[in-house]
């Protein structure tokens, strides 16, 4: 499959994107040390992928401010949290305990395809709208 | 959540398990070189994994015949294979090509909890079942 079709770079890059995005949402940028510590990674890591990132046009380090994203690293992030919360909303259709659906979401985000990422959007949006149908899905769970 | 709500012990033993099963299938016994083959690992990598399995009382190696599970090591392997089915059976739905939905799958199969797998499962059988429904769903597709 060609690489555009994946929705992940890679798991640690997405995983920065997003941190990044939710830390400017919060404070209007990232610093090394927020992101070292929403990621649990120490800041010689954090510096690295950072310089990672700039080199690939994706964020830029702006001096006594911190780390913005550039317009295309704000695409990928913000399409990175688009999956996150598509997932997110699959799982709550089906009362799973917040901790699961945040472990299940951090986890299959990174190796769904464009396709798969589509296919369970649909499921839940459809879902959402025809509260009998979800009914009648969930007398299939088991207990 | 407690280990016992996983599905996946680990990514690695996983597929172990499910080729080991998968080779016995094929030809009543696991020869260290065909797992070696299938997993694309190197055969000393192979038999250091082999005997963790062994220590965990999921594989027994025999003489002149190669690897079997024991009854412990079959029933992981068979909750495995239905796992990779289940998720295989929900992608199909959506005429996704055989490649995404085999990578998809072997990526997102160790990510996911039991009450995803029988969301999935649920919702699975339900568009099995209703054909409308499903039709439905497809319309939200993009393109
Ligand atoms: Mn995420
Ligand atoms: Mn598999």
């Amino acid at each position: 499959m060609p690489a555009s079709h994946r929705t992940s770079g890679s798991t640690a890059r997405d995983d920065y994107l997003e941190q990044i995005l939710h830390l400017i949402e919060e404070k209007g940028y990232a610093r090394p040390i927020d992101i070292s510590k929403k990621l649990n990674i120490s800041q010689a890591s954090v510096t690295n992928m950072l310089q990672r990132l700039d080199a690939e046009g994706l964020v830029k380090h702006e001096k006594y401010r911190g780390t913005i994203l550039t317009d295309k690293g704000l695409n990928i992030a913000k399409a990175i949290i688009d999956r996150h919360e598509t997932l997110t909303r699959f799982l709550q259709l089906f009362e799973i305990d917040t901790n699961t659906i945040y472990r299940d979401v951090e986890g299959m985000e990174h190796h769904i395809s464009r396709s798969t990422l589509e296919a369970l959007r649909a499921v839940t949006d459809h879902l959402q709208h025809h509260p009998e149908t979800l009914r009648q899905v969930k007398e299939r769970l088991p207990e």
